[in-house]
């Protein structure tokens, strides 16, 4: 089965509303192997949206409507919908109930702008909205199914849900399982890890693969096809080892994971302690680790170093090695991991020194000149790195490389190309 | 000029990346006047691929295409704008030398499939790429223009801002103009805000005004429509003043700018240097601030005291203090931004402890509390904030808070509601 989802609503065109709501029935969608084909938004405009109704209709089994429901004049789709199926529209009386429930509850009284949308299309079967006023509308014809939503999102979430997901789903079965696997890497470049790869015909044998870069990193995606749920994910699992096999030590996580829960985790798991030195990233390190529920658990503190002073002060760097070397050096970044570690009585410390420009270069070092430095009980070290000219993505490039340096060393992993 | 955006990509269709893209070129394209009448998002699928080229050009005057341009074998954008326009693939020394120049900068190897991203259709005038190794292309053909971006946020992002948008702005001119200013407020709901403004037809007298809220605060942007700049800039002033006299000290800048650039300027002006005490929002803060170039100028140090060690060891908070009122109190916040003020000998210390959730909560302190100090050498106080239950949301909105609450101090703006 093909689905067609179209938007509708002015604000997704001058993007001021960015279109959730496209990726949360696509992905409801995709969950019952429902392909998506294609993704429409337009505005509030009856011709135009009339000739996305026909399209949707000769291109998929499915089309699904979403926006435009509301009760004031700029709201058109159920003219629309009367329109293209010239149907008329006949009031509903279950729909008038749930309307009239829901205003007593809110101890407002019901206008006759409400009562009207107790008006439905004759063609079709109202969806019952239990979240707000307008009812959504379910149109079979043709072999084909039609159904339309509000736009407001949790309306729209509580409608695909529990009545157009399920309704689907009875009539897609049957059909071969879809099931898709992410693997997360970082630390290395999209060319790079596709050349490490090789064969890919040969790895994929007719699954397939996709490579999704980011700043962070390049997520792996493997989608197969399969009879049923117990040979997708057997498929998946053969497709995972032998990729493993060539880029294993750059993939941090799978799915949704962050390479901060991974790290988070590891440092659960082993009773250690961390806390950080940072001087060009600013607490973004912090931040992070800290964004994780019960990361208090791990995370001991973290001191933001943006002057010599302070690393002098808080993390007894040596204002000789400072004054040498600069700031950003090699030796200063293992004394800041160094001093934090012992300062605060942590197990890891962790530190970064760099240039995030686009100012603050000199001759001998550049903007995106970055050294992370690593120490824990055994080993002490540092790694230089040269990241950008952006200042932000140079802040969330360092920070990922840090926190990867953590996942390697606490994994065994080495921290060399 | 009617434009048509097209994003390419699989994970749009499945709900795993949202289009944040197509928002993005809709709301630049809208800033100068172009008119943006579809939104399309389709896979990696040659077919359809083409089958949007074709629908963009006949029913626009302008197509905007981004993603698919990758070096792996799933992008497959450039081949075909270079079957739809019948042209050939020839290398481009400038973009040659961009890639390598790139490579050199990351101390990489160039490989093959990377020297193969500088082949550019021959119709077309590379867009060049500062960010990444794609280039983009830009083709007028039959009074019509066709513009291809990287899928990449930054790399589509830069190319627009730099390359497209001037492009297309020259083109554009000579109708009437529209032009939007941005109010920026924070610590005002919307509802609240909305009673305050009063009568808009009043205030407006034909322009129009958007409230687009988020967790961070209220923007509201002001489009009018004029014969020429001046005049359209001349009513912008004017009910720029009328917001102003009923929600002035609430509006802390316009257009893009940030609160932190706000607060950074203010400090800069005033030669003072602050540091920042942070405990719940684990470095948020100190990576606010520090995202804006030049910060080291007032920015000093940032301590991200998770533990209550960590507060005694480093900003010498009571430790009595500690015991007898929790670390989430209005004492310890006080005490925060006092120790820190003075061990860092800055003129400004800001301080936040809280709690985040969705854990950590007890019976007298809920999830959502905060208290934030603020210590200068005139002032020493703190006040308590009770925000919601999501941990990064919350994360953001006390250090929005705190650092609105160091622009009211530096402006003589009382911190009362």
């Amino acid at each position: 089965m093909n689905a067609y989802i179209i938007s509708i609503g002015d604000e997704l065109l001058i993007g001021q509303t960015v279109n959730t709501n496209a990726s949360f029935i696509g992905e409801k969608l995709s969950d019952i192997n429902i392909n998506v084909s294609k993704i429409v938004a337009v505005g509030d405009d009856e011709k135009i949206i009339m000739d996305e109704f026909k399209s949707g209709l000769e291109k998929s089994d499915v089309v699904i409507v979403s926006g435009g429901l509301g009760p004031t004049h700029d709201d058109v789709t159920r003219t629309c919908v009367v329109k293209f199926f010239k149907t008329k529209l006949i009031e509903n009386k279950e729909v008038l109930e749930d309307i009239e429930t829901l205003f007593k509850k809110r101890n407002r009284k019901v206008t006759d702008v409400n009562k009207a949308q107790a008006l439905v299309p004759e063609i079709s079967t109202p969806i019952r909205n239990s979240l707000g006023t307008a009812p959504g509308m379910w149109i079979e014809k043709d072999n084909k199914i039609f159904a339309v939503v509000p736009g407001v999102p949790y309306e729209m979430e509580g409608m695909i849900n529990e009545f157009v997901i399920p309704n689907l789903s009875e009539k897609s079965k049957g059909s071969r399982i879809k099931k898709r696997r992410i693997l997360q890497t970082t630390g290395i470049p999209e060319s790079t890890l596709y050349e490490r790869l090789g064969d890919l015909d040969e790895l994929l044998k007719g699954a397939k693969l996709a490579f999704l870069p980011s700043i962070v990193g390049v997520k792996l995606r493997i989608t197969v096809e399969a009879e049923d749920e117990k040979t997708a994910n057997g498929r998946l699992t053969e497709i995972e080892q032998k990729i493993r096999t060539k880029a294993g030590r750059f993939i941090f996580g799978k799915d949704e994971e962050t390479l901060e829960e991974v790290v988070g985790r590891l440092l659960k798991e082993r009773d250690l302690k961390i806390s950080t030195a940072e001087s060009c990233t600013g607490g973004l390190i912090a931040h992070t680790l800290t964004n994780i529920s019960g990361s208090s658990d791990y995370f001991e503190r973290g001191v933001v170093c943006y002057s010599n002073a302070s690393k002098v002060e808080i993390l007894r760097v040596d204002e000789d090695v400072l004054m040498e070397n600069g700031a950003v050096s090699m030796e200063v970044a293992m004394q800041m991991a160094e001093g934090v570690k012992s300062t605060s009585g942590s197990d890891i410390g962790i530190s970064v020194t760099g240039i995030m420009g686009p100012t603050g270069a000199t001759t001998d070092k550049p903007v995106g000149l970055v050294y992370i430095g690593y120490c824990d009980d055994k080993v002490c070290t540092a790694k230089k790195f040269v990241f950008g000219n952006e200042r932000l993505l140079n802040k969330k490039r360092t920070t990922q490389t840090a926190l990867d340096i953590v996942r390697k060393q606490l994994l065994g992993i080495s921290l060399d190309d």
